[in-house]
């Protein structure tokens, strides 16, 4: 992409989306790690790109929310919960916010797919 | 899928995920349609399988959700909105709920996917 097309789009690609009832996730050993908070959901394709994790009361503090690449998570239908493979050390490590949820943009999920160890991909392309 | 597969998945396998900002909706001559509510999300592929649109204040009656297949919604990226080719009139007659939310399951997917005229998707497949 040329730097004038992506100069004229300035829309935020990516929108958050808030689950009601919560969603549990598990590590891949049954233990408790947190729930899914709210997605991040491609306006253009419809895909989610992140499951936003909430952890909290870790240590007496709030709670906090976690992006995670989609792909990190596995849909278990049978107990209806997600299934990650991350350990929750990794996971408390990484990118996050507690009041402020940040702009989502290419810069932001660059740093995400970095940290997990992802392909990083052109949010523009869909 | 056998009889005994499906009784053994009770799980709804869509999730509904709440938008926060109100993201437009305009027909394609440019009227405003409504708004995106809510993304219906499938848990297993995080893909969007329909928009929840809020029609509100017509007639003055309070506000109204109409779930449409998110393939019928077309992403304007310049100016952040979603542009529907089907009429206004069309919408209101469709599936709806004011108050309570349907279970939003395979038998009622598949009642949208019929007024639309689009393929019903086994959901079951992701």
């Amino acid at each position: 992409m040329s730097s004038e097309a992506s100069a004229t789009v300035q829309t935020q690609l990516l929108i958050q989306a808030s689950v009601s009832g919560a969603m549990k996730v598990e590590s891949r050993d049954g233990d408790h790690v947190g729930s899914v908070h709210a997605f991040m959901v491609h306006k253009g394709s419809g895909r989610v790109t992140h499951a936003v994790l909430s952890l909290g009361g870790f240590l007496g503090m709030g709670k906090s929310f976690y992006p995670l690449p989609f792909a990190l998570l596995q849909f278990d239908a049978v107990r209806d919960l997600y299934v990650v493979t991350i350990d929750r050390r990794l996971l408390e490590g990484g990118p996050s916010w507690a009041n402020n949820a940040p702009g989502f943009d290419q810069a932001y999920a660059d740093r995400v797919a970095s940290y997990y160890g992802v392909g990083s991909e052109n949010l523009a392309n869909g």
